[in-house]
């Protein structure tokens, strides 16, 4: 096994990576930024190495740095965790030409799934579903009806060249779409200088359901059941629970071998996770892959009883899968609730500050993964994800009722929280039936601050 | 089920029970003592009550003030947690007679067990082990060598009248006997004024295994299991695992029915504990039974599922249990160890004082269960022990990596704490092959302290 792990990342999946990295017997590296300098993954590794100031980009994205802490430590391995260098095809490549494992799939994969259009074309010749959708060039306002018409309504039309949201239009049939279509075109020409347009079906409030996937490097993939990730404010996950309440075990076999399948299309290795949006008739289409650990990982885990951490080790290090499709057993419920510093009276503003007061809950079925503790500043210029609170029940009912408590006695003075906020979720008619989907927050919970 | 349920327990057993009462919809009344007017659990409770000053005969063993406060918040049940009064029958009478429901056995088998004669007499007529004694009256020094005989050494000579350590003698041969006897004989006649003896075959450094069992209010019984409970430092528990490593199925499976036996004898309802004396020859020989919750019962819950604090709940309720043994499954292993303010350089002496740092260990497999957060004030007179760290594994090596790397991140500052001799004691080779008895902590890690 690896003897030294460096770990590119801060805050709690630092410590979560430590964790792992221990319990094998790894020794552990924490890079830090000057204003992390004591930070709990820096306390808790076994070496630390200041890579810049605090500004992310001078720090935890600062590649040389990072490689360079790597080469004087000796470590022979880089976790990235998530978010920061984690997704970034060009580290794992310099990683490699470096001689160092960088503990994730391989930088071609990384590069691949990044490119959400050669993603979809891979898919779809897997036969995987993607979004109904035209690939061709659209000749006039006559040949793009035709081919609305053809998909179905409603859909949705999106600047080729776009991102943002910009030239964006759903329509819901032809006069709307005849008019969609003209302002999305000049739209697209004023914001992107390039007037082609793509036309989808629109799925309407999907659900967000993914699978957590775990391949080798000898061809076998697993997959470990999904995660229910609707519940998200401006495409940020809030709350996440597993499994979801919606899949029968028929539709979660199929999906799930829909995941191996994509998974083993673009030769994937190590951990991942595909994520679909599932629509009222049960139709589920591929959205992306991610390429990484994910910050909803634990509920899995507790479903599961496999540490997803431990087995990006021992897949990096070039071991062979010791579990089967058939070993992965679903046990129970499990919820995550992202505690996050920010306030939801000020339209979620980030709260950074000192932790004044902290009493975090504890007792059976509850987890806690946290970088935080008494007197600890919470840095401006990162995430304000600063908790996760993860509950394990026998059944989903059992999961609520121990989050609620949870929440309920997770106390924190000197920063604002989403703590409250969470607990109105679980308040509400809606989640208590699972009937919710991803407009949900915005629609129900969080109206005025929209 | 119960509406309002009073604790009549203070620290993490109180807050323990505050929970799986949260979780069951029940209202909780706190009572505290005038030094833990801050205390987690006054905190946590739905109501509190002042019940006295610091003094805990003052406060927690004041039945008048206790029972007064039930009545005047109109709780419908007392549960008294673990010390304090929760073997004491006369609380339990009073509580009956108060018609307040006290939850735990009735205070009639609370009685019996406390009589440590009688409950040897009981379950010596219900076929359960004790260990071999004579209990009839010796008439001379001649006649008792000939039951030591045939008892068979080593033979231990304790005063009937006797208690806390005096006039007891252990013997390995006739020389010895007599010998023994007579010293025992005198120092018995100067301690007690009664120079009556009671001989019994001495049980050299056993282990300490203890079986939980839940019975209800119409006559089922089931086990969940044992817990090793041999880590022990002057008869207090340090250290507790489940299962224990030395136990074949076949030899669980006859002590947990011969546990059910013996719970059987006394008509006894509620969770409560048979504890066994366990020697080196696979014999087991009942030692007491506790007609409570137990500090360690966390272990049986993390291997088998079942909170045992709710199942309390619900027996007390009269509910039948919704579990027969065949439904007991246990899966993995879990350590429990005691975290004690105290100073183990100086003798295990108690250190009380502001807690002004505090970074508890998290993620997966680790439960904690406390009341202590940054800024607490543990308190001068009560227990030393503020919190209990739980690991779980699916085998008992993963268990123990566990525990070490939590307890290697359980930083408290302020106060001294025994939790780097708890790392301590899981480094040594006896602990890690699983081969230890109640000697262990005495001979091998306390020798300088003892």
């Amino acid at each position: 096994m690896f003897k030294k792990v460096l770990i590119a990342n801060r805050g709690e999946i630092a410590v979560r990576i430590i964790r792992a990295c221990r319990e094998m017997g790894i020794l552990t590296v924490a890079v830090y930024s000057e204003i992390d300098k004591e930070a709990l993954h820096t306390q808790l590794a076994d070496e630390a190495i200041c890579i810049g100031p605090a500004a992310a980009k001078d720090s935890y994205l600062n590649i040389t740095n990072i490689l360079s802490a790597c080469v004087l430590t000796g470590a022979d391995a880089i976790h990235p965790g998530f978010g920061f260098l984690s997704e970034n095809p060009k580290f794992a490549k310099m990683c490699r030409e470096c001689n160092i494992k960088f503990i994730g799939p391989d930088y071609e994969s990384i590069e691949l799934m990044g490119d959400k259009a050669r993603a979809r074309e891979i898919m779809k010749k897997a036969n995987v579903p993607v979004v109904p959708g035209y690939e061709g060039s659209i000749e006039n306002e006559e040949h793009a009806l035709s081919i609305a018409k053809e998909i179905g309504y409603p859909i949705m039309i999106k600047a080729a060249a776009g991102g943002g949201g910009k030239g964006i239009r759903v329509a819901r049939n032809d006069e709307e779409f005849l008019k969609g279509y003209k302002t999305a075109k000049s739209e697209a020409k004023a914001c992107f200088g390039d007037d082609r347009l793509y036309i989808e079906k629109f799925i309407e409030n999907p659900r967000h359901i993914e699978f957590q996937i775990l391949a080798d490097e000898h061809g076998n993939v697993i997959h470990l059941g999904e995660r229910e990730c609707s519940l998200q404010r401006k495409n940020q996950k809030v709350l996440e629970e597993a499994p979801s309440n919606i899949l029968t075990e028929e539709i979660r076999t199929n999906m799930g071998e829909i995941a191996k399948k994509a998974a083993k299309a673009v030769n994937y290795k190590n951990a991942g996770t595909i994520e679909f949006l599932f629509d009222k008739n049960n139709n589920f289409y591929f959205m992306e892959m991610n390429t990484r650990i994910q910050v909803e990982h634990p509920i899995t885990e507790m479903i599961t009883g496999v540490d997803l951490v431990k087995e990006q080790l021992k897949i990096a290090y070039g071991e062979k899968l010791s579990l089967t499709q058939e070993d992965i057993n679903i046990t129970g419920h499990a919820i995550e609730c992202r505690v996050n510093a920010e306030d939801p009276e000020n339209d979620f503003r980030p709260c950074p500050g000192e932790i004044s007061e902290l009493c975090l809950p504890g007792g059976m079925g509850v987890r806690i993964d946290s970088a935080i503790f008494c007197g600890y500043k919470i840095p401006y210029c990162y995430d304000s994800m600063v908790a996760k609170l993860i509950t394990y029940g026998k059944t989903r009912d059992e999961a609520i009722v121990k989050m609620k408590r949870a929440l309920g006695e997770f106390a924190v003075g000197g920063v604002r929280t989403n703590i409250d906020f969470q607990f109105s979720i679980l308040e509400t008619e809606e989640f208590l039936r699972g009937e919710y989907d991803t407009s949900f927050l915005a629609e129900k919970m969080v109206k005025n601050n929209a």
